[in-house]
């Protein structure tokens, strides 16, 4: 088996940001290392093209009554800027105590080449392992996956012959405690621009006679949020899951000291619905953030201008059962109906996605029915995180999203076994972003497990 | 009597960019120029060192009971770029039917030269003109004067033995109709600066938690304005000088048409504080504006955190008696009581300028004991501008800023007397910047007539 460490160096020095087309390079890089990795492990690699960047198959047959899983991963980045908080540079990889520096180290090379590894050492002690396996990588999870909806309408009838996902690209939330994750939030996200005069203007020359874009963006922004920090917009709310009990007590298991995460993040007091407590709220509420907002002089000094237009860049996260598409149309009517005369709304569309949530079996809601090797896989997990971390898993609800895990279930009907490994203190879509080596070869054994586990019980 | 359009093509050929480090010899060569001019001219040059750069002070003494003239301009310029968009090249003046184009035509070396060839005119007329006049141009008004108040700190007393200030550095309507600039609006300028989360944090793992930077700064500025356009900062207009009914009427007598300054602007309603026109409202009212905004992501597509912080960059223009340092002290107050939990509420502090206001002689609110020069000043410039442009000029409050001026009367006692000779059509800080050839000559006979007027009456 190869090295893992040395693999996921190699993988980082990829510069795959898949929201910037200047990094076409690092893209095609990256896409033809793991490409080539599995390649070389036997799997039969096939490069799906794509609108934008393509998505690599790559798979492993066998006999139909073994079981067959779908392992998922993404090999682009996050952006790196703002590049100056940067401690070391970030396409090279760089190792520091247990911990190895890079964009993507956590999200999701690490995870990902964790997956990889355990297969690689799985094939080697059992070249004939009744396992059947199809690695789904794509290059667009970190720009909302846009052509993953149209390889799905061509390539799910493949997928539909698979037994469920596994995948790690979810969060581990301390070095003692797995979670896997059985549900995500959803996201809908689109620009608010608002435009005032044709061109930038003197206030000096002019100031007083308009309505300045960046007071009627501030003024539209500070309308979307009540004062109890739940979402003001009509309707927002609607058809929202209701927390089951076993969930509120697995969460309760979770160590979680409120002052140490305030701590973490650097604030004073917590922001977070009525009724919620900050860990139940990042699970089990929706969200409606500002990612940015800029307009007019941003540099040093001053530039006494009245600027024409100015943008926020809005992103809900959504709890299941909320639509991305309603909710967008939502916010935009809300938007439009607050809007101040004198200054023009517009709005560009960003991506979206569904929220997903899977019950794993023996809770009171879990689904009849439920896919038995769905079922024993989840048993595999329990067991193989018992062995290897000293602590059963925890099954919770998670803040963030991966999109393509809802439309999966929606198009094939495969349900996902999402074990976290990255760690809050790793910095995702953040500087100096890293990833711990200690729960690298963890991470590898789990997943060996698991993987047998499925084979065998 | 040299020629004054040759003298001006001498002047832009100078490329004077203050603010640019790499413009040096550019501006040591205006500053030479002039200097050299003005000693040809039989004037006392004195070249003060600054910071930055020089001030030239440039004198003709005589006898005590001659009146005593500051004639003020700068021999800096704005920065060409975008040079694409310029038709001839920014620093070789090339003259086109009336209108000389070069950066700086306008602003300020045209109207500099104006009254620099005035004054040789009449002193080659009357080499005993019984008119005392120092020149004084500086090199640092396109970049704020930095030095300004130091040279004033040494130099306040040369200037106390003078009885007004003139200068041509303001607006001139239209071909028809000359205005003299009774008052100026002062600036405010702080950036506010709101920090949440100690880094910028993925809005799916925290998101739900804490109080967005980028809403609390909405929330914040949404709240500096009243819905009637009014700033909505306690104590804001206290002190604000009351509109004369005479300004009001002065004002009226200006060809003004709203539809068609909408269409200007390209917006479909003003926005002006009750009571004032729009044309009023630049004029006589003081403004708060967001010259600025900033936070987060602001790139193509989208990137999901929650930035750690955000900034408005915030101007009021202030009217008289608003005193800069006490608005900004009410603007922060008003800030910090409504800061809400959980952000952190800094400023950066940036310049500022008094507001400027002078009353001409014979109106209801002219202050008793103005000085006999300044208002024999006032009465040749009427006198003057209505024999060389046909009808008497109108006396009018301005939006913009020319901070030295409020700080030579605050420093020295002197007011001034400001006519405009830039047109809307000349391009100020923009590319193709042009003089009206007409304006120059008339300007020129114009200030003859005010310069031996004071002498005479």
């Amino acid at each position: 088996m190869f090295d893992p460490l040395e693999k996921l160096k190699e993988f980082i020095r990829y510069p795959s940001v898949s929201t910037d087309p200047s990094f076409g390079e690092g893209m095609r890089g990256a896409q033809g290392f793991v490409s080539g990795l599995l390649g070389s492990m036997g799997f039969a690699v096939e490069v799906v093209k794509t609108d934008v960047h393509p998505i690599i198959l790559a798979s492993r047959g066998g006999d139909p009554s073994w079981p067959h899983v779908v392992i998922y991963g993404h090999y682009d980045v996050q952006p790196a800027d703002p590049l100056a908080l940067w401690r070391t540079p970030p396409f090279e990889p760089t190792v520091v105590g247990n911990r190895i520096y890079g964009r993507g180290a956590a999200d999701n090379k690490g995870p990902l080449m964790v997956n990889i590894a355990a297969v690689a050492s799985l094939l080697e002690e059992n070249p004939g392992l009744p396992l059947r396996i199809t690695f789904l990588i794509e290059g667009e999870e970190e720009m909302g996956s846009p052509s993953f909806e149209g390889f799905l309408a061509t390539h799910a009838g493949r997928l539909r012959q698979a037994d469920f996902v596994y995948l790690s690209d979810t969060a581990l939330p301390n070095v003692d405690q797995v979670v896997i994750t059985c549900g995500l939030r959803g996201l809908a996200l689109l620009d608010l621009v608002v435009t005032g005069a044709r061109v930038d203007l003197h206030s000096g020359l002019h100031g007083g006679v308009l309505l300045n874009p960046i007071q009627a963006l501030a003024e539209i922004c500070a309308t979307l949020h009540a004062p109890d920090g739940r979402v003001n917009v009509p309707g927002f709310y609607d058809g929202v899951l209701d927390v089951e009990p076993w969930e509120r007590q697995e969460l309760a298991k979770l160590p979680g000291d409120g002052k140490a995460y305030m701590d973490f993040l650097g604030i004073d007091a917590f922001h977070t619905p009525p009724g919620f407590s900050p860990f139940e709220a990042i699970r089990f509420q929706p969200t409606l953030e500002f990612n940015g907002i800029g307009g007019g002089y941003q540099g040093e000094g001053t530039k006494t201008v009245i600027p024409s237009r100015a943008f926020a860049k809005i992103s809900c996260r959504l709890v299941p059962n909320q639509e991305p598409a309603r909710i967008k149309r939502l916010v935009k009517e809300a938007i439009l109906s607050r809007a101040p005369r004198g200054v023009r709304i517009e709005f560009v569309e960003q991506h979206e996605g569904e929220p997903y949530v899977v019950v794993p079996p023996g809770r009171p809601n879990t689904p009849k029915g439920q896919s038995p090797v769905l079922a024993r896989a989840f048993r595999a997990t329990d067991r193989a995180v018992a062995e290897v971390w000293g602590r059963p898993p925890l099954y919770l609800r998670e803040g963030g999203s991966v999109p393509i895990i809802a439309e999966i279930k929606r198009v094939a009907g495969l349900d996902s076994v999402m074990l976290g490994l990255f760690l809050p203190e790793d910095n995702l879509h953040a500087p100096n972003e890293s990833f711990n080596l200690d729960v690298m070869k963890k991470g590898i054994e789990t997943a060996r497990r698991i993987l047998k586990g499925i084979t065998t019980s």
